[in-house]
């Protein structure tokens, strides 16, 4: 008899049930539905009244409700039996939080509260929580503070404290009222299970939480605001356990509704871009795992701490219980390309990819790959969206030089993809440089199937790149969270390394450089150098004297 | 009884007659037609060999055939007698050069020069002579020359030297059988006078001729190849006189088939962008004059002679006699507007632009003119074609920096435009900055005629502009010639500014800068400068490696 484990993905606009047989990771069935509420950023369900610019928030209610449809589906579709299942993981976008009661219960579904719209969930994206932002990175570079440098040296106004700070200081009444501050991956497993625990990896990337240093101290939040001094004690209080630890078991309720046994065991979660890793066959020192979409998200493994210039965050147990795990990110790639096609590409372009019934990617791609390296004499900087690594400034934005008349659209497109491979380029060294190893690279997201732009990335940094085998490599690895919750015990895994071992498929694919193409690229990657140093490291702060006229 | 003049602009693609009344101005008549050969850069007439790539050349019976319809239609078209025209001017492109026998026949008409390209006359953007030019700025160089810097450094593939020594070296016969070697503007003076004589426009800023020092020496000649020594003294022999000058009386075959009288005075010609400033109304000092087209040309007059860093050139008498004409230049202007709208603007402005009847450019104006100066967070480097002033360097290149993924097509059209006028700024300030006063500004051109950018350029520049009243800027221009060769006793004028004060209607349009937007200008002005250095003075060299790579 075979067995199955149940990998949940909670996406932003919808959530995915993947069942997968546990010895091959072979996929048995999935199902995926979008969520009814979608992202909440005009008015409340219910309501006419417009949202305050910058909000993102989610119906927990939509999460609950479609995982149980998707599971639901997906035993059906696959004849997978409730006993057959021995373990559930789960993946979520984060910072995703919420606030409840002491039992859990959200407040978004109480009358008092429902109007109210900090009683909703804060999605990842809410983006509202910038002036409370901007003050803890104020304050914690006025305290000469060390632990920024763990993410890069700011934070986010995604992350936790600014989205806790902000629900206090606009709705300090329901602030009040609230037991918890949650992520939603833990609340989803606290649905589950009846117990709450916090995953190491949301915990640490968003949370501030350090394995041995744990939480900021008492006094910076004090210091923020008299009434946010308690909020780790209490409001985010509990274990904070890595991602696959056994949390508990199925409720029976839960297991009524999903049409799983009770007692099945169910997992810590992950975010679901770190569960991209195992998924994508990742759970070691020296591998770097990017998923690459609309920004690109570059995660790496070490045996060591080290505080590398412009990581975005290095969390112990923040992938692989173990292992400290590195996360790099580009603010901008998909969406630059994106950018360039809705925004810069003239109708003749539109009309041949109506013609032959391909995208506009695929015909400003198949132009731009006639091209050798270096032909258009273009070179931009991909910071359209900022650039998170290693600068972590948002406000540098893009550059394009060595425009002529004679520059046609495919060449722009080119020189965009070029630039972005020339920041992960950047990314790969500040690693190496700073004692990291980067020893092999393995691709996953949209961007990963598009083969004109690996092989410019593979050619850029002189690297082979693997493609991760799954086609759903997140939700793969929250499958892999149930498999190794289960234990061998519970006929699944010790170790997540182990369970990746077996369940994660070899590469779709493997890019390697052409020799032929590469002196023409270090001769760009050198001159991209220069830029960026130029721009990025305020020789010349002209971007942001543009930002400020901008805004004036 | 009105007396009239007759002005005769010789374009790239079509000539045109215009007779105006010498006491008002007034336009009595005016006929263009464009020439049967155009510009001739695929195969000569009645010739299926391909010419080489960057060959273009002119047919000069084509010119005579066009002069002689056109003025007949003018005449026509008026009921102005024969009589009644007192005077002829023309302006030509330059340098437009042809070889012609010692009594101004070309070769182009004869059977057994026919088929060979070098028979036919050279027009100005024949580009084949660069290797010739590269070879004269090096021997320049090496010798530590004085003369490039009357022409920024170095001359141009356009000018006389490198054309005759390319139709010396690739068909030497024909060089040694061509008596003369011609500006088409004083050719056709030839032909309508029986009289050769050189305009001093043509030959200070395209021959290197200099009213003290003449032309450039023998040895210097003999350097670049043993035949070309004796260039100046044989085949560009001739006297050198001001634009305007009476050169001779119209023959009688001439009368009978322009359907003039015979005798009536014939002016020395001019180049057509600098018969553009009498017929704008500039004749004297410290009026800066621009021609905004393509590109742009800015010329003004001084009494003294300065040698500014990266002016195009500097004529005494080469555009009014007694004063130092200065002619300044960017490369890029319109081109780079028609660049950007044929290559980067999508679908819906198309359809727009279609739904509504107005052109693309209405479009991107009127979207981008809603917004306030800064407001797009962009700035650029107007080198899309290279820069002229104040760099002289083809191998630059356009720079946009400052995107992101709210940049709209609109956002840029307005950049580049802003980008234009910055280049204008700094040119007024490399004149006003090395002692030659800018007064006053007046445009004409087509550029010229939209609102969006004048008002731009005044805000950028701080200046008022007017706007030549005449729609023929050049060939009214070429009228005031002909009135001033008639003189005063032949119904005419003494000098070209007296014409110019008596024919030049006033400005059509005055644009005052607008007190809010300079700030923000000055601003932009700034970061524009400091990029201009950093790119354009060797601080940062990628332009240059960036065309090497494009090149390899």
């Amino acid at each position: 008899m075979s067995k199955y484990t149940l990998g949940l993905d909670f996406g932003t606009e919808s959530a995915r049930a993947l069942l997968v047989d546990v010895a091959t990771g072979e996929i048995a069935a999935t199902a995926v539905e979008a969520y009814p509420d979608g992202v909440i950023d005009e008015h409340l369900p219910g309501s006419a009244a417009p949202l305050p610019p910058d909000w993102a928030l989610q119906n927990p209610s939509d999460w609950l409700a479609v995982m149980e449809r998707t599971t639901q589906a997906a035993l059906r579709q696959s004849g997978v039996a409730a006993a057959e299942v021995i373990g559930i993981g789960l993946d979520f976008t984060a910072c995703t939080v919420l606030p409840t009661s002491a039992d859990g219960a959200p407040f978004h579904t109480q009358a008092a509260y429902r109007a109210r719209p900090h009683a909703w969930a804060k999605l990842w994206k809410h983006h509202a929580a910038q002036p409370q932002a901007d003050r803890v990175n104020a304050l914690a570079a006025a305290r000469g503070d060390a632990w920024p440098r763990r993410y890069g040296g700011k934070i986010s106004s995604e992350w936790l404290i600014p989205k806790a700070l902000q629900l206090l200081e606009e709705d300090p009444e329901l602030y009040a009222a609230a037991d918890c501050i949650v992520e939603a991956a833990d609340w989803v497993v606290w649905q589950l299970t009846g117990v709450l625990a916090r995953n190491a990896c949301a915990a640490g990337y968003k949370g501030t939480w350090h394995k041995s240093a744990g939480y900021l101290p008492a006094d910076f939040l004090a210091a923020l605001h008299p009434d946010l001094a308690g909020l780790y004690a209490s409001k985010v209080a509990g274990p904070v356990v890595a991602p696959g630890a056994r949390v508990g078991g199925l409720s029976a309720a839960w297991a009524a509704r999903l049409g799983l046994a009770a007692g099945t065991p169910v997992a810590a979660g992950i975010i679901d871009a770190h569960a991209a890793a195992p998924g994508g066959g990742v759970t070691g020192p020296g591998v770097m795992f990017m998923i690459m979409g609309t920004s690109t998200c570059h995660m790496l493994m070490s045996p060591q701490e080290v505080l590398v210039e412009g990581i975005a965050g290095v969390v112990e147990d923040g992938i692989v219980p173990g292992l400290f795990g590195y996360e790099a990110g580009q603010a901008g790639a998909g969406d630059i390309f994106a950018w360039f096609v809705e925004q810069s590409t003239p109708p003749a372009y539109h009309q041949e990819a109506e013609q032959r019934g391909v995208s506009l990617h695929d015909v400003l791609a198949e132009r731009a790959a006639r091209q050798r390296p270096g032909q258009s004499g273009l070179l931009a900087l991909d910071w359209w969206n900022g650039n998170r690594s290693v600068l972590v400034d948002a406000e540098l934005s893009g550059l394009l030089i060595g425009a002529t008349l004679a520059t046609r659209p495919e060449e722009i497109y080119r020189a965009l993809i070029e630039a972005t491979a020339f920041g992960t380029r950047l990314i790969i060294e500040a690693f190496t440089g700073q004692g990291v190893a980067v020893e092999s690279i393995v691709a996953g997201g949209g961007l990963a199937k598009n083969p004109f732009l690996m092989q410019i990335y593979a050619d850029v940094t002189g690297r082979e790149l693997a493609v991760a085998g799954s086609p759903q490599p997140s939700a793969l690895g929250a499958a892999m969270l149930g498999a190794t919750a289960a234990g061998p015990a519970g006929g699944g895994y010790a170790t997540l390394a182990e369970a990746a071992g077996s369940m994660a498929p070899p590469p779709a694919q493997r890019y390697r450089p052409i020799a032929a193409h590469r002196p023409a690229y270090d001769v760009l990657y050198a001159e991209y150098r220069r830029l960026y140093d130029t721009f990025g490291r305020g020789e010349n702060d002209v971007m942001k004297t543009l930002r400020r006229l901008r805004r004036a």
